[in-house]
């Protein structure tokens, strides 16, 4: 039985990428010593971790005022990170409240000491569509704006960034991250845990410009930009096998083409279960056509035990982590970079079946 | 050619563990589904958290009023985590200065806002040896002592915890953890990037007495002890990776007959390189003899162009990683719990033969 894993994250590899690591484990490059046992200080991982800066700058097109950096702690890191490092002169934050990691963001923040405005919020809506920004802002008043570009649990993303006037714009890419084009000089602040598009969980990647980034006193080191861009990511022992695997997955999404190509991919494949799901008439999927997202599909039966023999039932076919967040219930089906085409075919055609014969 | 590996960390890792990481990398437990790739939330990697910290607990005798917890960051974390969590009554702490990573913890602890008293440094004595308390401490006066139960970079070792009165002591045990006996009941606090004896780095281990851990405001998620206590190390999405190589790590090491048996092991490996040390006539190691690391060993012939071609041999002859760091010179061979004393006889033989041959 093929298995095809939905999950939200860690989520599924790239099979050569997966290869290439059990290949090597024993032995990198010849060496006799594996990557869970090497030096960071050593020149082979010096070339891996240059490598996949490099991969990564080519991929996203980033211009060279911008530092890569690999943090650990994930978004919720960065969340701290964030306010800490570049919320220095007002003390005082915008923000877009598009679902769960967004307000986790903003809790942060305020309990970092930052005051948090939170311009526009669709949580009355059970964050079925984006908060649209309802005033022009300014630097005068704000340090940054920060945004959720993809809602991981709610399954909206921002294909258009919003109006930030001159005002910093800090975006929290976790979940489509490679996964569809943004402009990295729209942003101040990329930040995105490798666990859906790039890798395994471990490790974080920030993409800051270069004015951003200052001398901050009395934050934790491994929450310092500064210490980091000095140090090239190794203030401390960086996680040496996630940034590795990591890599892989940079050069994988380089064969398939960049970050353009993957994005048609994506659209194709989001697309053929939005399409099924908007035909269906037991399925549906409730968020607004324009927000929807191309990575985190959430759909319901609109009955809950319904959807529980669903899940059971795709479990049993091999469709796995098909179960939605608690906070939405009902199923959702994560189609990240390294989902096929395939696999979502099988979902489509399960759901199909699984329909006529309800 | 057999490589040995005595780099100071990340380290080598047990044989039979890469073996193990490497068959069930494409699929765990026959879910089709591989580490990288499941869900921390899934039960398979419920099973891997909780048999991880059994297994600890086993092996280390912890008792159920110490939480043990899973973090990113490394010791470098911690350094701030201590502080934050901990030093909230006195805001200071007292330290004994014995190395490197020692200075670095009251570094942080001190741009974190806290008072550092060094009690007693060994600097003058390049660190030779170890720093001694000069007088009684107490808890009117410090939120906790820091000590570096090994120093990693010096070679020094406390094999005997100093006197620290009612003061809650923390341990910084990275680099001898679980590779020789300490009464978890003497610290307050532990902690410990696994990269040395335990697994491929990305996690930080802490075990904490139960009543030290309290509601502490203001400080980043990601180094809160109350939050991680709570949620089970899984506030936000954990190294799923290195905690499940940790993980059979740990199951090696009970293999072996735990920390009394191979802190026995360890204690003959580094016999064995310290016998012949003493009694070259050509290499020498400088540290006070009772002080000394059973994990990490510097060595020099007293002339750095010598040294360097041994570091080169050495590397040629597979024995590799030997550079000392580089604020000692030198050379420095680190025996952790999974470098085989066929690896030490093999260094052991080969100094011999080049000093024979000198």
């Amino acid at each position: 039985m093929t298995v095809y894993n939905f999950a939200a994250g860690p989520a599924t590899l790239p099979d050569p990428v997966i290869k290439q690591i059990q290949e090597e484990l024993p032995s990198l490059d010849g060496t006799g010593m594996g990557i869970l046992e090497i030096s960071h200080r050593s020149s082979l991982f010096d070339n891996i971790i240059n490598t996949a800066e490099q991969d990564l700058r080519d991929l996203m097109h980033i211009p060279d005022n911008y530092h890569i950096l690999f943090f650990q702690g994930g978004g919720t890191g960065q969340f701290a990170a964030a306010p800490l490092n570049l919320a220095t002169n007002h003390k005082r934050i915008a923000l877009l409240d598009s679902g769960h990691w967004a307000t986790r963001a903003g809790d942060e923040a305020a309990n970092l000491g930052v005051q948090v405005d939170v311009l526009a919020s669709t949580k009355d809506d059970h964050y079925q569509e984006l908060p649209q920004m309802p005033n022009p802002i300014s630097n005068k008043d704000y340090d940054y704006l920060h945004i959720t570009t993809n809602n991981t649990i709610e399954g909206t993303a921002y294909h258009q960034l919003p109006e930030h006037g001159n005002v910093t714009l800090v975006g929290d890419l976790s979940s489509n991250f490679l996964a569809e084009e943004y402009k990295v000089t729209d942003f101040g602040l990329i930040f995105a845990g490798v666990q859906k598009n790039v890798g395994p969980a471990g490790v974080t990647i920030a993409i800051i410009r270069d004015d951003l980034v200052k001398p901050v006193e009395h934050i934790p080191s491994i929450l310092n930009y500064n210490l980091f861009v000095k140090k090239n990511s190794m203030f401390n022992t960086p996680p040496v096998f996630a940034i590795y695997a990591s890599g892989l997955v940079l050069k994988w999404l380089k064969q398939q083409g960049g970050i353009a190509e993957i994005e048609r991919i994506n659209r194709q494949k989001s697309a053929l279960l939005y399409d099924f799901l908007d035909d269906s008439k037991l399925f549906s999927n409730h968020i607004k056509k324009t927000d929807r997202s191309l990575t985190n599909i959430p759909f319901t039966t609109g009955d809950a035990d319904l959807d529980k023999q669903v899940i059971q039932a795709t479990t049993d076919a091999g469709l796995m982590n098909l179960k939605g967040h608690r906070s939405v219930g009902g199923l959702r089906a994560s189609l990240y970079n390294a989902m096929p085409l395939a696999g979502v075919q099988a979902l489509v055609d399960f759901l199909h079946n699984f329909e006529r014969q309800h």
